[in-house]
């Protein structure tokens, strides 16, 4: 089937500048602060073809287009009112036998793209696509060999399959929904849609002359604050015949207040706005409270699974590669959209040169190259490292460019230290243990990548830079009194802190050896006095840790804890941060405001995650599912069942306290894995039934 | 005065994106092969204020802007009918005192610029900009310590000093002009307009249904061969009523040959298009021919001279830098014309990553890197080169990472080695004698531009390199017994052939000792037997390697000879390529062609550079005509008198055969120089006359 084809990334970048650029703060507009990246507007597709038979072939282009058959440019008439995006497309017919067809589109303002339909002939990713085809011609005439010194790649494509509907038209969907609840107050009118949302607000048969002014609240004290709330719209009208009335931009909200004056409307709905995406994954238990924190965890992850996997709906809307690391792992135990996930991976990169860290944040440089390897494990798409690795390394040059003379990363000028948003007080300065992991395990991820597209150089020499870099991480930050990695470095001097994080992320990265294991158990994970994470961006990984080592009961009531707990304060979605010992509308502030936060966060869906990846126990043990696991554990639970996707089908797990059932319908009939219970394991082939008795 | 401000070097970058793919080949779309870049689609600009009184200031913007007052977001009404290029602008007060306003703009189809109207506070020069301001807030709202990391720019800015005319309307100027003479055809009309021209068709009245065929023509066989022709334009019309129509796109052409059916019209006319330019310097001598040459140049570089110096007006109306640095030199010494050269020369370099020489051409690249530092030298423009150094640094850096083990630069896959387009066979293969030289040249062009700017270190490393590369060079190709500089060597072994390119160049660099000057002068620059060039391009280097060696009346008759030549066979504008010892509409071939050659090509015009250095004799001794040498020189004539225009006025010159009269017109009183006739020198100030008795 033919479907609209680019250049990989392009579209990707320019959706994204589109929908970041869409931020505003009441009212105002709030770009990034991160440099935003271009297409190239000027590209050549190729495809060499073999044709049976002479065959008409429709060319669809998005950009002022040139068409070449065996290098010979072909006459297009060329009209007078020609825009530069004409949709009515070209037709040639290409004669049987081997042909050349190259097809140059220039586009400023949209990303050139191409859509070609024939019988045989058609746009998909098996073309080829270069921003600089060197095809000069001699003082003969004769054409360069552009055989020479010209990089091609892959075409980029997603779900643009008509021709009608070309890259540059691209829209969510929407859904009408209508207002749950309305109260009057003084100067207006308080909408309550009955949950977190996100949309167009809309006026039925609005008319007259006047102002209309629309505060949106995640909560309704934001909503009704009409001086503080975070955002609005402001419109003025001067309509005598009664019309319909949709905002033009959408937004995140569970309540609107309407003040308006001389103007009328019949009624106010709304226009749901969302990314089409199927539940693949679902998770199931004898407890009803983690049931609806799990449901609560997809619409949360299928709120901020939009153009992009994006941090909040209300804020910031933008592309945060730490953010969004997480809701790929999410994303692969409920959605399984690697679109979604590649889309973003694109735009997050950009292009060369590079100029800061992603997001100019350390640590979500090395999120960027961690995620890469995950995408691989899950989907097994080799093609996408293939085409890719050259951004990967030069991102990875840019880090090294900048390392200290210990062959550590801190930050320096314009660089944003993150880790994460803290109650307690750390220091962001000299080489944080934390930042240190995430390089080593970044070098790793570039060896393991250079290994799969057969680059043995590359593989060796980040081989032993991350082996040089694991010593010294022991040696600067490993505290065997304390039982724990320290905080950070400075000025050659270790800090006495422990904070969670390195600690962490040396349990799930597998760096530590038994003993140290348990020590950092102890120490920090199981140790009440330990600092406390705030977010559920880190508890994500806490969690995981202590999953990982087993502490599955432990880790459930922490979830009934932290996420039940959300839930009693009135949650819909889940937050982008959440102290439990504050109160009211405490809940609310962040970043000095008091509706700053988010209440809509990616980051806060990681039961998705954990439930699928520790409770039912599935994932990949070789990249793309081709061999698995399924360990399914109860913690305190009676039963639990559900079911994780596959790139091929999906894998469905039940357990209760006698029985265990797992049944993996693949497509792929020789995937094959084992599913681990108490000591046991035996070996689960695809497509059937398993019905084993355990005793737990 | 205020003024549209933007990204230095993005909108040079999205004029010559939309002029280079203005070209068509018998109607169809042809864009270049390189790659074309974009603007930054995201920028900030800035200011820091301080008020003596309260003031209103008027923004306008092209793109969706934020404006900051003290860091604090102003908000701004959105409009449900926002465009994302709005043009209302925004009004804001802000209070006496010391203030810091920034306003960052998104737009993605054309480049973010602003202007700012107030008392004082006016957008120019002065304002900075960046493309990523990493202003992010922490967790308490305070903003980031954004003097870290950030690269500012001061802005770029041309002449778009209204409101109204943004860049984004950018248009060259027409003016309209009539058929001089119409001739009827077997199938249609043929249109003469006199000479070489440039713009748009229009016809008076035109109604009808049926077709337009309009078929340009250099010459008259071109316009009359409607198989082979380079040029036309096809449209289909279906009107009742009488309206004009103008073609949409100009074209080149002295001819026009108009087919058409079914359709009726008052008259034809032309609108001629181009960039509107004082004429600074001028030229006139006792030699009519001399003189009709100069006149010719003139127009010739001003058909030329467009959004950026062009190679012809026919095809390719590209940005070349080998063409574009002649450009410049003749542009020197007739419109003087600063904002012309930097625009091409940003256009020219791009933006990072460097993927390929510019154009492609390895030499293209050397030239680019020459032509800063002619371009310091004419104008003293100290900033351009602060600003740009980046940029040229990387270029070079993209060379050294392709140097050989003998530290040369060969044609590597990708790369174009052009030298020129000539009647004799000569390998391209291997190190060239000519690309060695002009590498050496562009590394002290690195150096000297490290030193103007302050940077020891870089200033250090390039002359190192650049005097390892001039051992190298004399040892690898000077030939002691044919005293001349030999072609290239392959594979170790140097050629036996003698080509004139590398010796003339070493000429023009004062490379050479006296004796090897004389060797090269005989045995290459005035033997008989060496092989010939047949370009105006390469034959500008050689006339001017001549002059330097003091043969003035040689030169002169070799323009009368060469440039005659062209006249003589018809020429209203100087041709791309010209060998005399081709006939009649062989003239018009090339690239296996019949039409293929351009006839109006801006390296045609370079008698203008001749005349103005080595005639008149000035030039700048130190940057921007702070100094300058005069020296006056008759060869076989009779009288010479012109100007030559400078950044600060002009230098007007006379000379004849017992009189030498200078007059310096400068609004720099400080300028001065010397007059340099016979075995003599004085001193000349500015805003002196002098009037020297010689005898010649």
């Amino acid at each position: 089937m033919p479907t609209w084809i680019w250049y990989p990334g392009d579209f990707e970048i320019c959706l994204g500048n589109a929908m970041q650029n869409r931020r505003t703060e009441r009212g105002a507009f709030f770009p990034p602060f991160w440099k935003m990246d271009s297409h190239y507007v000027l590209v050549e597709f190729s495809k060499e073809l073999d044709l049976q038979e002479s065959e008409e072939v429709v060319i669809f282009t998005e950009g002022r287009a040139n068409v070449k058959l065996d290098g010979q440019l072909l006459g297009l008439r060329v009209k007078p009112a020609m825009t530069e995006s004409t949709l009515s497309p070209t037709v040639i017919t290409i004669p049987a036998g081997k042909h050349k067809l190259n097809i140059k589109v220039h586009n400023q303002a949209n990303v050139p793209s191409i859509y070609v339909e024939g019988k045989t002939v058609i746009s998909d990713e098996t073309w080829l696509v270069t921003y600089e085809d060197k095809e000069w011609i001699d003082e003969s005439g004769k054409a360069s060999d552009t055989s020479s010194g010209t990089v091609y790649l892959n075409t980029g494509r997603w779900n643009f399959n008509t021709p009608d509907n070309p890259p540059s038209k691209f829209k969510l969907a929407v859904q009408p929904l209508p207002v749950v609840n309305s109260e009057k107050q003084a100067k207006g009118t308080l909408l309550d849609f009955g949950k977190e949302t996100f949309g167009y607000v809309k006026f039925h048969n609005l008319k007259g002359n006047g102002n209309l002014n629309l505060y949106y609240g995640e909560s309704k004290e934001e909503a009704l604050d009409t001086e503080k709330g975070e955002t609005l719209d402001k419109f003025a009208f001067d309509q005598k015949e009664p019309k319909d009335f949709i905002t033009p931009d959408s937004r995140a909200f569970r309540y609107v207040y309407v003040e308006d004056n001389q103007l009328s409307y019949d009624s106010v709905s709304m226009l749901y706005e969302y990314l089409p995406l199927e539940y693949k994954g679902s998770f199931r238990s004898s407890d009803e409270l983690l049931n609806k924190i799990w449901d609560i965890s997809a619409y949360t992850l299928h709120l901020t699974t939009r153009e992009f996997f994006i941090d909040g709906i209300k804020r910031d809307r933008w592309v945060w590669s730490g953010d969004a690391l997480q809701s790929y792992l999410m994303n692969y135990y409920l959605f399984f959209d690697s679109p979604s996930v590649t889309r973003t991976i694109l735009n997050l990169r950009g292009k060369d040169p590079v100029t800061s860290h992603i997001n100019t944040i350390m640590d979500y440089t090395f999120y960027w190259f961690i995620s890469i390897y995950d995408y691989y494990t899950y989907t097994g798409d080799k093609t996408f490292i293939e085409q890719h690795y050259p951004r990967m390394q030069s991102l990875m040059d840019y880090c090294l460019s900048r390392t200290n003379a210990n062959g550590m990363m801190e930050g320096l000028a314009g660089d944003w230290v993150f880790i994460d948003w803290a109650d307690f007080k750390m220091s962001k300065a000299g080489e944080l243990s934390l930042e240190q992991l995430l390089f080593y395990r970044s070098l790793e991820t570039m060896a393991l990548c250079a290994d799969i597209i057969g680059n043995t150089d590359d593989n060796i020499l980040y081989k032993k830079l991350a082996e040089e870099l694991q010593v010294k991480i022991f040696d600067a930050f490993w505290d065997k009194e304390k039982g724990a990695f320290v905080h950070n470095r400075e000025e050659n001097l270790s800090s006495e802190q422990v904070t969670p994080y390195a600690n962490i992320f040396a349990v799930l990265f597998d760096y530590l050896d038994a003993e140290k294991t348990q020590d950092v158990k102890q120490s920090v994970l199981l140790n009440p006095n330990a600092l406390k994470i705030t977010t559920p961006y880190m508890r994500f990984y806490e969690l995981e840790a202590l999953c990982k080592l087993g502490e599955h009961k432990h880790v459930l009531k922490e979830i009934r804890d932290y996420w039940g707990g959300m839930l009693k304060e009135g949650a819909t979605s889940f937050w982008e941060k959440y102290n439990p010992d504050e109160k009211g509308t405490e809940h609310l502030a962040m970043y000095g405001r008091p509706y700053g936060k988010s209440l809509c966060h990616g980051w806060g869906a990681s039961p998705l995650y954990l439930f699928g990846k520790y409770y039912l126990g599935v994932q990949p043990e070789t990249p793309g599912y081709k061999t698995f696991s399924i360990r399914p554990e109860l913690g305190d639970l009676e039963w639990i069942e559900g079911t994780v996707p596959t790139p091929t089908g999906e894998i469905k797990v039940y357990r209760d306290k006698e029985q265990i059932k797992v049944f993996v319908k693949s497509q792929s009939p020789d995937m094959e894995g084992y599913l681990y219970y108490n000591a046991d394991k035996i070996k689960i082939q695809a497509n059937k039934e398993y019905i084993i008795q355990v005793k737990s």
